[in-house]
């Protein structure tokens, strides 16, 4: 049977041979076993519960009726499955109903449950990130209330920060809050775009919600976070009356129909009371503090979208038979052959299958990052690992989400027509996958954030910190035999990204910061593409080894030999192939862009509004 | 009001002041009055009767119950008002019913009306498509019979090439024809994908039908094509019996939903009846004859599409406020701006603008090409331009509905959270724009035209010839001051193509011709990358004088202080940023991705298809 969502030995690859779980005590009964046991489970409950959904989610989609919204049949099975198997809190600590498990681990299991529906699986994320603000900013009354169910998947969670005029520039938001005299808050507004915003999958919703106490200054700074139920929670845990939050609307959208897209008014027809969360007026930074995990959620909804295109796609090309073999030349004896053996599809093909694997090595290694600044002793390499999250970050979420869009294309071309039509999964990930590039703050907000912040970020150190990452696995890869041309070729690349992004910094904090911020987009995109030719070339530098050893050289023919009939063979020769694929093949047109980068022409800063066009 | 569909300075511009129209005594009627009143007449058209469509032909779409296929009652009124216009046949010559008008000026009305709806359009370009390969190769019989209802809108067209397992490999189809005794054929055979295959909008449907003639060798080489009605037309004109052309499904799609994309059942529960259309076994050669046209024409859609999409993008962005101005800095006090202001919005505007404006050039050129060849004197000048027609379809088609594409995108990405909903048109026109890169020829087979047909035409002068056409706008642009840099640059990027051609072109024809397919598609990429820088050069060459003369200068601040107030200042000066933008910006990726090509790393053809993971 065709391998469905993503390629198992790859995840294993990634997992025990590339990036390694980080060793530590508390990670030991986390061992091989369990951890395949654990990737195993996932993938049966993805393949076997969720993929059934997906179709629904799109079609059926989620319907607003006579005030309440509705989710697809089939979601609710597969939700009460998914929390059943406690797979929510996975990650979480024990003490607020986790399982403890290292973020690596969840990576592989999420990646699985995300591919086979990504507008379920946002249930999740949002009600999941919801939690996690009360575990950080609650007060025990709040965390008693509250907490455990929804890291159960008792109650959803959401978060409400978007109205109509207040999108990207969250402080011009205007929903209010008037204090009451039992220390609650009244709060009256209107938001939009609410991901998971009302359903009948949880018997309740917890909403955040960035409002501005009455008196409070203008702007970000003004911003306070409350927690809102859609029904009061009595203090025996039952529920008690409506709220007065009213789903006006949902949107009508390209994708992810099966995740209910909501507007919600608060307060209009009676009284919505919320509690404080945090300290007043410092929402925005309880925001930020959540911030990298919801931005790495999106890049692994990118990611895993695409892992699914691309397995499909896969195994659309090995069975469709569709014209002759190139060298059959106009023999009319030759026969049809499977599209797979066509260049212009092998091409596509190798496209989608370096970008999905460079996408997982950078999201399970992020995840380890997250790994090591929860467990580890080390201080500096906690502190030094918090500021590489943070550079990561906009790529995690803005180059990956960016690349996910042309894999899912991808997948729609190798399909043909047949790729056009809803008969087949890959028209769907396309129109979900677009999304991920503007949710959570757009991949231009993400390409500001690491010229503006992430770059000058501890004086640059962060940045030359990671810089230092990759500049350690070229070091190690150097040792290698056979790969010495795709060493040479990343040292390349990353001095030269690394000159880049001292020139850029500077321009950012000089008169010409309008020009930096121009390149914004494009200096992240380079960015990416270094990163992902770092994450092949450490692919490469383990796989090179592990195949001499199953070939016992790295001659073409030998390993050809070998891995028609070995699995392993097959895939690490698969792995060497795609490291020369990205870093030969794709890698070089960054160097033209990085040329452009570098010039800095001005014409994004000189062209008058007037100039695009009449009015 | 904002501008829709297209800019109309620009559209002027590329008629009047680039491109121009092919100097020929039977133009002579066609002066620039009546150019602009046709113009004006295609929008008022496009804008107040088609666009009104837009939405109705994605939300209620072609429907088929009991039997019969309705699209959305709106496009009736609008089909009838276009056809008693007498588009349809606008280029076509008076004698089968048609205007006679320039293809040049036919562009400038067809952007309009197709950028309105696309999905509608395409009744029109199957409609046309089909009466062009009667006026081709039908007998005096069935010219008499068929075209001028054809051309006139009465009734449709289509192209019934496909089949289930005969898409990109037209020659593998099982579609059978048996003669009969009075000559006639019986036809046997399901089709599939077929574009306004089956539809309400006129009372009877002209099928070329691509079939096997009994007996008739395997492969492209023994199709035959026929000429099927949907119902039989007697001597007098009038309708007979139904023709047992059944429509047994339509495609749910991901977009242009509008257009009925049918299966159809050609003689299963009765007889049907077609006449030989041209020769036996020479159907692919009469397909062939028709394909520039009909590939052009995916390429207008493309562009149109496009066109319009920046233009709700330009529009939005000069309309949302959000957010402050990056200089404000810090002050409490700066008001928030249009996002038109923002850096990041403004290089993606900059972006949809020039490829907009880079299809719109060539496309219009296409155009002025395929009059040239229609009416010339020159022989010569006609056996290159044919030549020339040659060489750019596939870039038309290709490299355009690519990019078209991309525009779509981020026209989404500038609307944000908006461009992902419904609400707004965008959204919908990146669905619809979707199919382009796909049908007529996937942009994998125009690729691989390009390398394998097209460069090696005539020897390679054929592609010499194109080389040239660059060359010599280069020449001249040369005398024009103030855009020297941008000279060079152009130069530098024709002479890399040119180099770049004869390597891959002895590349295909060596052993290594599957390494050269493997860079069919980067390399159609970097050809359609320098056809638009030299397009933008040209423009600039044109606009950069008339600037002068209306400033008295180039220089920045005069520029800018005269385009404030004058609107032609205004758009000269746009044209020199655009030549900019894509030259200095984004042209230098392109010599990366040459690097690449020339390189040509063999990994395409190396990796084997169990690398590509386990099965």
């Amino acid at each position: 049977m065709a391998q469905l969502i993503a390629d198992r030995r790859d995840v294993d690859f990634v997992l025990h041979e590339q990036i390694g779980m980080v060793d530590h005590e508390s990670f030991d009964e986390f061992n091989k076993k369990t951890i395949d046991l654990i990737v195993s489970e996932a993938r049966n409950l993805a393949i076997k519960e969720i993929l059934p959904t997906f179709k629904d989610g799109d079609e059926i989609g989620c319907k607003l009726e006579n005030g309440k919204v509705t989710v697809p049949e089939s979601f609710k099975r597969a939700w009460n499955l998914y929390c059943e198997g406690e797979w929510l809190a996975m990650c979480d600590d024990p003490e607020v109903g986790g399982q403890g498990m290292p973020k690596l681990v969840g990576c592989a299991a999420l990646e699985y449950m995300v591919g086979a529906n990504s507008a379920f699986m946002l249930y999740y994320g949002m009600t999941h990130g919801a939690a996690k603000l009360v575990e950080a900013f609650g007060t025990e009354d709040q965390k008693k209330r509250y907490m455990k169910k929804m890291f159960a998947g008792v109650w959803g969670g959401t978060m409400l920060l978007t109205e109509s005029e207040a999108g990207s520039d969250v402080g011009a938001l205007t929903t209010t809050a008037t204090k009451k005299a039992d220390g609650t808050y009244s709060i009256q507004g209107s938001k939009i775009f609410i991901s998971a915003g009302d359903h009948d999958l949880c018997e309740n919703i917890i909403h955040p919600v960035l409002a501005r106490i009455d008196g409070a200054p203008a702007g970000t700074r003004g911003i306070s976070l409350f927690l809102v139920p859609k029904y009061h929670v009595n203090d025996d845990g039952n529920l008690g009356d409506f709220n007065n939050i009213v789903c006006t609307g949902l949107e009508h959208k390209m994708g992810i129909h099966g995740n209910a897209t909501a507007s919600l008014s608060l307060g209009e027809k009676g009284e919505c009371i919320g509690t404080l969360l945090g300290e007043e007026n410092k929402g925005m930074a309880a925001m930020f503090r959540m911030m990298n995990e919801a931005r790495a959620f999106v890049g692994m909804q990118g990611f895993a979208v695409a892992s699914a295109a691309y397995m499909y796609a896969l195994d659309y090309s090995r069975n469709r038979v569709q014209g002759k073999y190139l060298l059959a030349g106009k023999d009319p004896a030759a026969k049809n052959v499977t599209i797979i053996r066509h260049p212009d599809v092998k091409r596509q093909l190798l496209n989608m299958k370096v970008y999905t694997e460079g996408m997982r090595s950078l999201i399970y290694y992020y995840g380890k990052c997250s790994d090591i600044v929860r467990i580890t002793d080390d201080e500096r390499l906690r502190a030094d690992t918090s500021a590489l999250i943070e550079v990561l970050t906009p790529v995690v979420k803005g180059y990956v989400t960016d690349k996910a869009l042309e894999v899912c294309s991808h997948g729609v071309q190798v399909y043909g027509g047949y790729g056009y039509i809803s008969e087949y999964p890959v028209e769907q990930l396309m129109r979900d996958s677009r999304i991920f590039m503007i949710y959570e703050g757009t991949n231009g907000i993400q390409a500001m954030d690491l010229i503006g912040r992430k770059l000058g970020m501890n004086k640059g150190k962060s940045f030359k910190y990671f810089i230092d990452q990759m500049r350690k696995t070229i070091e190690e890869a150097k040792a290698i035999e056979g790969i010495e041309a795709l060493v040479e070729k990343v040292d390349h690349a990353v001095s030269r990204l690394e000159a880049l992004a001292q020139k850029i910094g500077q321009r950012a904090r000089s008169e010409k910061v309008l020009n930096a911020y121009a390149f914004a987009h494009p200096f992240l995109e380079v960015t990416g593409d270094v990163t992902f030719a770092w994450m092949h070339l450490w692919r490469a530098s383990v796989a090179a080894p592990r195949l001499v050893e199953k070939v016992g050289s790295l001659e073409k023919k030998a390993v050809a030999a070998k891995a028609e009939k070995n699995k392993d063979a097959a895939f690490y020769a698969g792995q060497i192939e795609s490291a020369r694929f990205f870093i030969h093949t794709l890698l070089p047109a960054a160097y033209g862009k990085m040329d452009a980068i570098l010039e800095g022409d001005s014409c994004v800063e000189d062209i008058l509004d007037v100039s695009f066009g009449s009015k």
